[in-house]
């Protein structure tokens, strides 16, 4: 039983990959736009990442920002907006005996910052 | 075949239920905090469900904000944060041949905004 | 006497400025990252402008997105997130017997969605 | 002479305050909606101030989120959003020879987040 149980038309498999998702898109939308610059990233990498494990399910996360992009997007103020395809994150979500894992980053060729599924495990504890 | 094979490792079910996932979350975490009062609503949702069916594979979007919560919170300057207990969603997501149903909205024994499955279909075309 | 009398230690030259930068920013931040495509600017434009006219001291306000950096920048799922460079701005704000212009837009040489102060002026109701 | 010297037609005072706003607003509208627990709360104020400290002018800041506030708001998953009433901010903005100090906070007589400029001072260096 969990606590929203009641609430779900889905299997857990089906279950694990939707709060997957979730993850990444409150990262990407929460965050896009914020002021960064080379002296702020490892903070604010810190706290993304921190916030997403203060999210139901999390159990892993990683998040990146790409040093080599922030510094070519350096404006004359010295800092850049926090922008698509600078971001990127892996998380692991973990429903009852189901263990997801997600990514997110640029793809050039698609010009998206995707959001994929790279692994869903079944794992009995 | 579709744009995006190469990158997921799951069924097509749990990829149709991570798209849904990812378009709630956008929503709630792109919107929470705009001005809102009696008199923008309308265009304000208007603009959160055409920005939901620009994403992809989405098939119908209906946004909600609660006029009567507006109301109680509205600030002495008329208007009041778009904020957690205000806002409802529905999405349609279709991919490939599975359509998955997904709601959020407020729900007071959580004191959260839950975001849920609540219908996967196959449907051939 | 206004609301917020009590709360300010400035000139209402100072407030009315104070105020203008509010609003260019709250509009930069609140929706930098929105799903943006040829078909919802318009709804969305009408939105974040009304939404500014929804905060104090407002009187008139207009939003722009450009529409060739949008195709420039559509993704294969043809849209794109709202970026620093396609949004501009230009709000009028009155505090009293103050008038504020102010504008946000792109300034290439500056690498930057620069907010500034176009007039203040005196205007005895 | 300053890199914005050409974009702007107001005193040094009120291009100082006019940052101030800014700045404020930039918290309050990219931050609203963010995940916080008892646990992320250090780190997500750290980065908050932090990023402050990466814009124009910004010579001090300060972030507090209200552990009383987030603990009443907690959901039954342990975390809460961001939300007005919890966040509080000051900061302090050079513009030439003038600084001004400027602070956000709940103000529950207007139940609103009141950003205010709390001092204009002319401090030649």
């Amino acid at each position: 039983m969990t606590l929203t149980d009641g609430y779900f038309n889905c299997t857990e498999r089906e279950r694990a990959v939707f709060e997957a998702g979730i993850k990444l898109a409150s990262l990407y939308h929460q965050y896009m736009g914020a002021p960064v610059n080379l002296e702020n990233m490892d903070s604010f990498e810190a706290a993304m990442k921190e916030g997403m494990r203060a999210q139901p399910y999390v159990k892993e996360s990683w998040v990146g920002i790409d040093r080599e992009i922030v510094r070519s997007k350096l404006s004359r103020f010295g800092y850049c907006s926090l922008s698509e395809e600078m971001l990127s994150a892996r998380v692991v979500v973990r429903y009852r005996d189901v263990k997801v894992t997600a990514y997110m980053g640029w793809v050039e060729e698609l010009k998206y910052p995707l959001m994929r599924v790279e692994k869903v495990e079944e794992d009995k504890q």
